[in-house]
């Protein structure tokens, strides 16, 4: 899959289209906070992620304490935001929607 | 197991025997950055550590990009370090003992 730049009518479109994700200051990453019901379901959630990832050849920034998974994307052979980060993004929204607690969905 | 503060003297002789960790400025929590040879030796780590952690039921703060782990203990209950930091740390070790590239041995 190409990891061209995505342009500003691209990116803003893509992120219409999805729930939480923040674009950073810079303009060249997305970042979004996942919070899960405790440990296992945070770990779960980035396990799947990870194997996403991997097949992709396209991995997430994140950090996780407890039930906490914060998320940044970005591409750096593309100096910002590609296709990529938004089908990552997407498969990430995926794998949590099954796993997010009810308050938080 | 006890979550009690530990006293600097057994913080300072518990630092001594292990590799790489750094204690914070605060004094509060150690931390140390773990490399391997690509993602899913990293996330392969992550796992192993996701599985101990539960167990111990004392969860570490860490952030992963790629082949990059990084991991800060501490035992918030305690405020500040306990014997559990310690007994994770060195089980994180030995989970990254023979998966890290030989010229980061």
């Amino acid at each position: 899959m190409a990891a061209e730049r995505l342009d500003e009518a691209t990116i803003a479109d893509n992120l219409h289209k999805m729930e939480g994700w923040v674009r950073a200051e810079d303009g060249n990453s997305i970042w979004k906070a996942f919070r899960f019901k405790n440990f296992v379901e945070a770990f779960g959630f980035m396990t799947e992620c990870a194997i996403v990832a991997e097949k992709l050849n396209h991995h997430p920034e994140w950090f996780n304490v407890y039930n906490r998974v914060d998320v940044t994307l970005t591409t750096h052979d593309a100096g910002g935001l590609s296709e990529l980060d938004f089908k990552l993004a997407a498969r990430m929204d995926k794998a949590a929607a099954g796993r997010m607690p009810d308050h938080l969905k």
